[in-house]
């Protein structure tokens, strides 16, 4: 295969579905999810660190746009008209643009979420895209002057996107109340992490989500500095624990 | 009084927050809640009958648009830039445009549900209008008439809002498929509804909102009729369980 035809392949990890999005701008929404592998963070807390932490490597696949239609077909027939892009980081690939267009042309919506580390053109092209910068629990550090140019573009488009921190502990509370103040009348979502992604005992993590996710809610609710703000959780993590494909 | 300074007053019959949404398209948003007294529809299930069966009527205040907002800023301080119309159903109320645009002044946003038994002027005027449609295991019978002409005034001036269906049952999810297909391109959600209104013991009603959550996750998951849905739980009665004012 020519190095131009390779290059237009996308790194597939996994491709499942119809289930339901569990965070964020379009929580609740009936989604097929397409994950891609690889990541330039590396976060501490992540829950899907077989998507760059090499565990998870003899599992990509590199296919074409069209053959990721064909595996959204065979896994989830016709129920669907919205499609998750999720990670790893997508907007790594650049080649995600022709899958975009071909799912538009399919008549399918199409979300994504990123940490806003990289652009890319094609993300004027999605239906609902989130921006989730990574806060101080993370480990990462945030380039303000990339997130800057992205919140410009997209912004200069008039284009609806959200933004959402995830919230481990105070020093992230505060990082996203800076977020939230940088980045003014922009959908802000605050969301409960978890913290403990290894627990199999999915009624043992929901009594821990939900802990967790009480004192956000009590936390956000009694701040001055956050007002217009969503505060949610991960409802899939609530309902199947920490099980992959769901 | 005269007739008409008792005209402009709410039937107000709670006013608490900050605390978030439960349910709907502003799922997770702070807000401060107005509820208001008064009801054109009995559900069997409402989980506020207090507001129309007479159980609540002692704690009724008439007060005015800036009465409501001095009591909104006694209870939520400054912590707060959104405000839910609650009932019974507010649309009962032509007086409400004045709260609205009271609102608006102090740059507070506003959201309001309603069945879509009636239509307000002020409709054109509500930030967050979900429309909820009651399902056969309601009791009540939708008046497509009333219905088609909301959504058709709502329609015409661009304005967006969404479409809610509670579902308890497979009849009321036929009712709501026939309302998404009746609407298309409005957004659509469905909730699970909670049959137990009287449970006291938050845990085992988690436990069952869970499992009626889930079943209609996997219901709409496998429909094809149901593609662009979102399916959402009552996340207030999650945590919450059955109390009131939280």
């Amino acid at each position: 295969m020519s190095k131009e035809a390779l290059g237009r392949r996308i790194p597939v990890l996994e491709v499942f579905g119809p289930t339901v999005q569990g965070e964020g701008m379009v929580i609740g929404q009936k989604t097929m999810f397409v994950r891609t592998a690889g990541c330039d963070y590396s976060c501490s807390w992540c829950d899907s660190a077989f998507t760059w932490d090499g565990s998870g490597k003899q599992d990509i696949r590199m296919i074409t746009a069209s053959e990721v239609w064909e595996e959204l077909r065979q896994v989830g027939g016709s129920t669907f008209s919205h499609v998750t892009l999720s990670g790893g980081n997508p907007a790594l690939l650049p080649q995600l643009g022709e899958l975009i267009d071909l799912l538009h042309a399919e008549g399918v919506k199409v979300a994504l979420e990123t940490q806003g580390s990289r652009w890319q053109d094609w993300f004027h092209r999605i239906d609902d895209l989130t921006l989730s910068p990574k806060p101080p629990s993370s480990g990462m550090t945030t380039d303000w002057d990339v997130l800057d140019e992205i919140v410009g573009k997209l912004r200069s488009e008039g284009r609806s996107y959200s933004l959402k921190v995830v919230i481990f502990d105070e020093a992230d509370l505060r990082y996203a109340t800076s977020v939230h103040h940088r980045y003014p009348g922009v959908t802000f979502y605050l969301q409960a992490g978890n913290d403990d992604v290894k627990e199999q005992d999915s009624s043992v993590l929901l009594r821990r989500l939900m802990d967790r996710y009480l004192w956000l809610v009590d936390t956000a609710m009694s701040s001055e500095e956050l007002k217009d703000v969503r505060v949610l959780p991960q409802l899939h993590a609530w309902l199947w624990g920490n099980k992959r494909g769901v």
